[in-house]
Order: C-alpha cells, then sequence, then structure tokens
C-alpha cells in the first residue's frame, strides 16, 4: 500500500496514525482489568483474523502497531484489524 | 532494593536479567496462542499480586519487564511476581 494509500484510509480512522512506519493506536482504560478485558477481545479477533498486532502493555494502557511483515509495510489487512478493534470499543 | 541486592537475588532466577533498570525476561514460544495463553496466566498473576508487569507481545514472542514505580527501581515485588512467572513454565 503506498504512503498515499495509508493516508486516504487513515480518514476513515481518525484515531490511528502512523508510527515507526506502523499503524498505531493508544489506549487507555480506567484500570488493568479493563485494559485486559480489552486486549483479550483483540487477542481473539487477532487470532481469528490470522493477522497478529505487535502491541504493549503498562497497566491500563494498550499501545498497538499494526504492520504486515510479508507486505514488508501497511497493508489492507492492518486496516481491517484497526477497524475491527474500534468496533470493540 | 540495592544493586548489590538485585545482583545477589538474580542468581535465584538465572533466565532473568537487567534491561533499562528493570528486571527483564524474554520469552519464546511456539506460536501466539501459546503466547497468549501463557500471557493470560501472568495477567490473573498480577491482578492477583497487585503487581503489573511492564509488557510486549509479538506474535510468539514476549517481553516481561519489571519494576516498582513506588520504591523508583525493583522491589521485592518485582522478584516475587517474577518467581510466580517463572512457575508457570
Amino acid at each position: 500500500m503506498s504512503a498515499a494509500e495509508v493516508e486516504a484510509r487513515l480518514g476513515d480512522l481518525p484515531d490511528w496514525g502512523i508510527d515507526q512506519h506502523k499503524l498505531f493506536r493508544h489506549f487507555v482504560f480506567s484500570n488493568f482489568v479493563d485494559a485486559w478485558g480489552f486486549m483479550s477481545q483483540v487477542a481473539l479477533l487477532a487470532e481469528t483474523m490470522n493477522h497478529h498486532p505487535e502491541w504493549s502493555n503498562v497497566y491500563n494502557r494498550v499501545e498497538i502497531y499494526l504492520t504486515t511483515h510479508d507486505a514488508d509495510g501497511i497493508s489492507e489487512k492492518d486496516f481491517a484489524l484497526a477497524s475491527q478493534i474500534d468496533s470493540l470499543l
């Protein structure tokens, strides 16, 4: 996906940006239980879609980076997963 | 906990080291399902102990950093959680 295509698609995902050439979103929850509940939903989504995030958690905070190693960059799969993640919230 | 104390306690946790002034261990599993299963166990441990890791996951890989913000460094709580994490494996 070209940089211009990525930029255009980002219009549909206002809470996501680009960081380190990956699709990125930062989430803040009330506490660890809420953050973990969200992550558990994302884990099931990711496994079902066979497309997994690069992500980290510190207590109530979650950072998700999406990229497609096979495509050496951001692909349709990343936008599809990002959209599904947003729909969890 | 002093640097000397940390060094001494690390003798009981041969798979852990120090990185960025935190107790650190890197784990590699067969796939995402196994990595996530492990993380789910750690999440329950952490919530039970009220001491949460800084951690990240990429597919079959998990990195865990333990530190105690209240103590501004590594404390007994970090070694206790690390030991419990090791016992999951």
